[in-house]
């Protein structure tokens, strides 16, 4: 019999759905292209990279200029932080984020403090994950120029106030960004109802292809470049286009765009059905995070008593994928800062595991992990001295 | 009959060998996961990255655990250049590099100088755009903490000495960055016969993908990350790994590697006889940069009296597609910096062309543009004042 595989790890990367591929194979053959060439090749591929940067404006309500494409994520986030730091040195050295903020974002703020001068406020957020606006508006100087506070976290999926954390940065004349690396194609984001200046976006997130992503950068933004190079991006981001992978994007932003409801309305109910099979059948287990202001394919829960890293063992024997949290951490025996943050003791933050579906996952997924999750859960707890000696014992 | 189409622009980009596009695609669908998860779908992952690694490493006898993945050679020039300054600010603010480097070394200088407190040197090259090693000495200082000098130019194709500029920087204990961009693929290149810390490297130059390169760095060397986030490339270079295209850089380079004898041979045979066959038949013609130490693919040449965006627009309509020189720089109209710095009037920059060809170029593709380029500089030069006056009034 052939083993099954479930991939329950879409926040760590998706799939290229398959219309995305067919998108991208013209220009990983004949379409090969410069897109700064003058010639035929070079115009072919430039007129792609022009609807590429379209569809995904279209995505998050921008104009097509206000779209710089990047290397992902990370480089998003580097770009902005740094970007914006270092072009407001004269203004002031302050910036506020979040103590729940991605890896690209906190090393970056670090790396700021240690080396370039900069002061960095990380606020506090609650048990669901969320910051207090009142602790950020007090956080303000006359030095701060930078505010970046992230879309939705990417290991307990909670979705910030961003429209009025965006209200605050505007009132006290504030460049805002946020990383919206999963929340970009996954739930609705309209830029032109949101004060945001600088917005990190991911392909591989979305069912496009690593690799790529996107800053988005409201027209009149001061910015430094990044990487400074040729006159690609309207000489802020310089390096030959990533042509294939644009192209790629860009179709996974429109299809992102155009089933956005129905991929909203599909995962949500999925991932419930999960969190609420799981509470029924393991007991000792609980959500991480808000369970309203949540992405829609994002469940992590909590088993009390035991080893997230066994866990993903046990469950990979059984051809299911899962995550402790974020892949870009991993190598690390730290417990996570995002866990740690809303207030987990270490021990309940070791014993959490990230859910996170996707457009592939199947009803029959769901089921299935619900049916075998709490076998694994139970035989490890039957191994765990202390679960023996508080639960067993009573 | 369908028009002939010959790409004569592999300086710029070259297209995705198929056995490239067929190691990629597995990581383009089945093989999906991030690199940096546990599960099953991360170890696959996990192994391809490490085969290319090795495979990289191994094009330029480095040791896997100095190749690090980048966005691409832009980013590899903008990391070594900023992330070897920052690391040495306490040690001294000078940096030393030449006047031919390409925009990703001279635009990054050139931040540097203007916003971070840097001082740079830029050194003349002589007629065939060679630096002067005595005017490379002459101007390191106490304060000098790092080399940066292209290994091979893209645009006039000349090859520097780096193994004696390695030799001068190791002596003065000054750091030593390469773009070889254009080199690392093309060329032998072996880091264990040169005093070389960094360089820069690209995977689209070589019939790999585009969107990803690499900076080789020597273990010892003292370098701030340029993206800061996650724990991927030994925590220098955060975000996912792009695994299909590194797995195809990969491929690129083990195929480069292995027939690069046969591929200098091919070329320089083929570009010889380009250059030959249009000084044959074309009269007030010249070569620019070196003959001797010279890139394979590269023949750049300069014809009098005539500008060089009328030639690529003529030869484009008949399917021939050629550069002015660097497809980054395109969208300026100021003439090429590289040629002005070996010494050429504006006119005579402006009147050259860059043939660059490849492993696809053929015989024909060679004899048809030595056919037609005769009648296209001809008709353009009837129109050309300048000429009529000059040559045709003798």
């Amino acid at each position: 019999m052939e083993q099954k595989r479930i991939y329950m790890d879409y926040s760590a990367t998706t799939p290229v759905k398959k219309e995305v591929l067919d998108a991208m194979m013209p220009y990983l053959t004949d379409y090969f292209g410069n897109a700064s060439s003058f010639h035929s090749f070079g115009r072919e591929a430039k007129n792609a990279l022009d609807k590429a940067r379209e569809q995904v404006a279209n995505l998050i309500g921008a104009k097509p200029n206000e779209i710089y494409f990047t290397s992902g994520g990370t480089e998003s986030d580097n770009w902005a932080i740094k970007g914006v730091a270092f072009a407001n040195k004269d203004k002031g050295n302050h910036i506020i984020t979040s103590k729940i903020e991605h890896h690209a974002i906190l090393h970056t703020c670090e790396y700021l403090e240690k080396h370039h001068g900069f002061e960095v406020t990380y606020l506090d957020v609650d048990s669901e994950g969320k910051i207090d606006l009142k602790q950020l508006e007090d956080a303000i100087k006359d030095t701060t120029i930078l505010i970046s506070i992230m879309f939705a976290n990417n290991e307990i999926g909670t979705i910030q106030p961003i429209k009025e954390i965006g209200e605050i940065a505007k009132k006290h004349n504030i460049v805002f960004h946020t990383d919206a690396v999963q929340a970009a194609g996954n739930i609705n984001i309209d830029v032109k109802e949101l004060d945001v200046n600088l917005m990190s976006m991911s392909s591989h997130k979305i069912y496009g292809p690593k690799g790529i992503g996107a800053l988005y950068v409201k027209n009149g933004t001061k910015l430094h470049a990044h990487s400074h190079g040729g006159a690609q991006e309207r000489k802020r981001r310089g390096g030959t286009e990533n042509l294939p992978s644009i192209v790629g994007y860009g179709k996974a932003a429109e299809i992102a765009k155009s089933h956005m409801s129905e991929h909203i309305e599909r995962l949500t109910r999925l991932r419930d059905e999960l969190i609420n099979g799981i509470l029924d059948k393991v007991p000792y287990t609980k959500v991480n995070g808000s369970l309203e202001d949540r992405l829609p394919g994002n469940a992590n829960l909590r088993f009390e008593f035991i080893e997230g890293e066994s866990i993903i063992l046990m469950l990979d024997m059984l051809g299911i994928a899962v995550s402790t949290g974020s892949a870009c951490a991993s190598g690390s025996l730290d417990p996570s800062h995002v866990l740690m943050s809303i207030g987990l003791l270490h021990e309940e933050a070791h014993g959490s595991i990230r859910f996170s579906i996707g457009d592939f996952t199947t009803q029959e997924d769901i089921d299935y992990v619900i049916e075998k999750l709490p076998g694994v859960i139970e035989r490890l707890r039957s191994m765990s001295p202390l679960y023996n000696n508080l639960v067993k014992g009573k």
